[in-house]
């Protein structure tokens, strides 16, 4: 199969609630950037995240290999910098290959989940 | 990184649900409006509301700072008048340079949390 | 301004729950399709709706004012037929001018709610 | 009504929760990729799925009747193989002729449901 995508997206909603800390990691409230790379060559992902009130940060390096689905959780960044928490963000992700890029959120700070999810913005 | 995005945005759902008033901010039933800029320059964002039964109302005036996210609440518009509670409406979000828009709402009147989020219709 | 949008649009999901009967017309679960009419003229709509087992419905006739949205439930829908409950069913939307639409759904066969919404697919 | 959508369709997010087990049909947790044929021939569909860390799954092949729609449970796939419960999964939709796709999952692990609803990445 020839490969799906585009090479830059953008997500323009971004936000880590403050941890709640005692569940397991499945239900850690969390924002995901799932990443699928359906071509035959690994595709090397470059992150930017943009803030209300500072530059951005990054560049976040991320390895799609080929073939392959990375569900990547922003709560997961630490190198430059981790995310910090209670903090609107957003982000663009940039691949020297196609990929096709979705965002999806699970906020557990109550006692029922709260899931979101919703294709990312397709640039070119 | 060249600017990314449009400069012509419809987002078709809206409603802001009467206010239950005791939680946080952070828990207020809201509807946002995510913008990203990440070009060089400002955006000066013009958004026009329409309603079911009224002439539409409007234009509220946004800056979004060059390289910035602002996540706009529709509750914390003010001029040139408040969006009623309540009520079905929906959005055009015009902008003299390109950027990303994405919808989200949060609704808090029952105990548990229900967050939604999408992409917003991107015309030109 | 010119009218935002485009003239047909198909939204794969639908599914309207078996109804609970005891909440108000808010909280009774239901199906919306926003539509949004950005132009200088009346936008008159054609709604077809597709089953997995019997022939599409419809047409269901729907007029959308000049710069107004109309967020329409899928279960107010009683001509030709009124649509059936707990059954998968997807829908089409055409317009002779070009319109806006989003899907969302709201789910209160729990004491929670559930809120769904996502933008249709734009066709032309 | 000529056919409408594409022929080639990417869901990059996809996650089947551990069963719980002691709820009817309705109320499992399951993901479910809604298909629609608007046309006058019946498409013929392949399903590949993709994982992080071992080869492709498929091709799973689906008949979606002229005129009619499937809401297809990825839980329900069987051959070649059941995708596994607890994993991170992607996948790709092709079909010979036109479909719209929509991508929504129901998680019910917990008392309350969450449901999430996006339109798939349309490719060609």
């Amino acid at each position: 199969m020839s490969s799906i995508g585009k090479t830059r997206w953008a997500i323009a909603e971004g936000y880590l609630p403050p941890q709640n800390g005692e569940r397991g990691r499945r239900m850690v409230s969390h924002e995901t950037a799932c990443l699928l790379n359906t071509g035959r060559y690994d595709a090397h992902v470059r992150i930017t995240v943009y803030f209300s009130d500072r530059e951005p940060a990054g560049p976040y390096l991320i390895t799609v290999p080929a073939q392959r689905t990375v569900h990547l959780r922003f709560n997961d960044l630490r190198d430059p910098e981790p995310i910090p928490l209670d903090t609107d963000y957003a982000s663009v992700i940039e691949s020297d290959r196609p990929i096709v890029v979705q965002h999806s959120r699970l906020d557990s700070r109550h006692a029922e989940l709260s899931l979101v999810t919703t294709l990312a913005y397709a640039d070119r």
